[in-house]
């Protein structure tokens, strides 16, 4: 396996990232080899916290930009290591991590590791478990431990936006809607009460919701509220007790986390409804003068973000943030990941040019 | 532990073989002490095919009488040793197997060994294998080896029944009922089909479905037709491409299950369906003369049969047949499972009456 060699293109070291097994709780080595090539760097300030490396020029700029990427990826499915293919005559790179974001992440590094002199100070960071539970998420643990180390004008994630600049996110509501009965026989089903029976209004008014489009500072963000998961009953030949349905709802960031908890009670009113996870929305932020900059440098129209990302947690901080990296993001986690090497060449060049002095 | 003693009183002898471990698949040492007990009395053919015992009168009677019981539990749930009890000043025997089935099988044992001198011809089974798959069930695999042991002019068995003649039994349809989507990131919900969703109209017309009593041969049977289970989706962010309802019909024994099955798919007509389980009914027969002797023996007004029972096996063989056995079936199964001593005393009481010369 080849070390991590800074020098190399974009692409070979996305490669390089991508054969670094770095599963999330398995990011060491990964991280090890990061701060190999950057400890040294003498434009550099390099902290390590875990498996979280933050890398800081410190030039005494009027404004500083946060760039940072996660550094694990979601389990390989003999889809490691990568290898180059062609698809329609175009070269891509296939394989767990190509995509979620190990090309993102490629060419901070090397933008890190070549930009000395950059027209704004900048904080690199580079952080563990975001493909997992939020409390291990390292960009989390740091906002805690570090906070002073989120200071900045402008934050870029680089999560996979095909290489376009995707503005803030939608939130994140999951909450489980619970029926309860009472548990007989399935020969004597008169003495019980059905409990998925009693879940049929959930899912009808789950299946007739219209979900909106809704403008936020000049973008339009698509919400969706779905049943993602449904379990009921414990045998064939009982009356179920109890029905449980898990619903996702992802709603745009014109509302706080507690108006969309409201409206999804709404939607669901008569029925008992436990919050299981709440994730705030960012909102685009793009009418703050560093994005006009950074929008103009890079071109193309911004859009939506309608996955939640870690953007959310500088939109939290007051810190205008967006998506921008290579990489298709419906192809994340999936078994045939592949990022086309064009798109890793065009999110570098975007970002030279706006950092570069 | 005590050995099994015939000559005790039925209670006893219930709670002998209570406190046998005999879950199904663990019935050798039970059906062991069976066969110590009854291969040595001179007016009994004891065979044996795995722990199934038949012991048959052979007196040339122009008449003959199937009896059978089963002599596995369902698993114990710290209710066994069992122990006596008093509620509402009424002893009870407390533990599993006391109602489902040893109440009834002790009394069997107990007449099976007394009773050398019957008015008909018996014929005693004793099987295992009955809580749980039919492919197992040791009645079932006698019928196939053993056809010949199945003659007889009327059948009891001894399932609980609180100690009054319950008819015939309610046939046993189980089917999946299944939906199809196509998955995606709940955050783009609109790229996919949410199978969850698609399941609502199942939902609905199994709530809003009224199940039917239908009288057949003078008793009223009661229907069900109920989810059992429902399951579907894979993680909180993705949209489901699979749900499955898992239906139960119990359906009375004026139907045959081609009838059941054509009316499920009928009430389930454009989705997709299938049969996993299927057992027919058993009508009562209660107007052969055999059972109108036997119903005039043990008093009562019959009752028709929620639950499927191995009656149906030889109501297949065109034997009438009834179940007839001390304790609730609405208890069988239960962690508090147990079994009025006066019921058991009832049934020895009725069989012997009539079993008598």
């Amino acid at each position: 396996m080849p070390r991590l060699d800074l020098s190399a293109s974009a692409a070979s070291i996305t490669q390089a990232l991508c054969d670094i097994p770095s599963v999330s709780g398995d990011e060491r080595r990964i991280a090890d080899e990061i701060m190999a090539q950057l400890a040294d760097l003498p434009h550099l300030h390099v902290h390590r916290d875990g498996d979280t490396i933050v890398a800081r020029t410190d030039r005494g700029l009027p404004q500083r930009v946060v760039i940072a990427g996660h550094i694990d990826t979601v389990p390989i499915n003999d889809n490691v290591p990568t290898r180059l293919l062609d698809q329609d005559g175009e070269p891509y790179l296939w394989g767990r991590g190509t995509v979620d974001m190990k090309g993102g992440v490629a060419v901070q590094l090397k933008l890190a590791a070549e930009l000395s002199d950059p027209r704004v100070d900048l904080t690199w960071m580079w952080y563990d478990h975001e493909e997992v539970d939020a409390s291990l998420n390292g960009l989390n643990r740091l906002s805690r431990t570090r906070p002073d180390l989120f200071a900045g004008d402008f934050a870029i994630l680089g999560e996979p936006s095909n290489g376009r600049v995707e503005g803030g996110c939608n939130g994140n509501l999951r909450v489980i809607a619970r029926t309860h009965g009472v548990r007989a026989h399935s020969a004597r089903a008169w003495v019980g009460e059905n409990a998925i029976h009693a879940a049929s209004p959930i899912l009808v008014r789950l299946a007739e919701y219209r979900p909106r489009e809704i403008p936020v500072e000049g973008l339009r963000y698509r919400e969706g509220l779905n049943a993602v998961r449904i379990s009921g009953g414990i045998a064939g030949n009982v009356i179920p007790d109890l029905c449980e349905v898990e619903i996702n709802y992802r709603f745009a960031p014109d509302k706080s986390a507690d108006a969309a908890e409201a409206h999804v009670r709404d939607v669901l009113a008569g029925f008992e409804v436990e919050v299981v996870d709440r994730a705030e929305g960012a909102r685009p932020g793009l009418d703050a003068p560093l994005a006009q900059e950074f929008l103009a440098a890079v071109g193309g129209e911004p859009r939506p973000k309608y996955g939640w990302t870690d953007v959310a947690r500088f939109s939290a901080l007051g810190i205008p943030a967006v998506n921008y990296g290579p990489g298709d993001p419906s192809l994340a986690h999936h078994d045939q990941e592949r990022v086309p090497l064009a798109q890793i060449e065009d999110v570098e060049r975007g970002l030279r040019t706006w950092l570069t002095r």
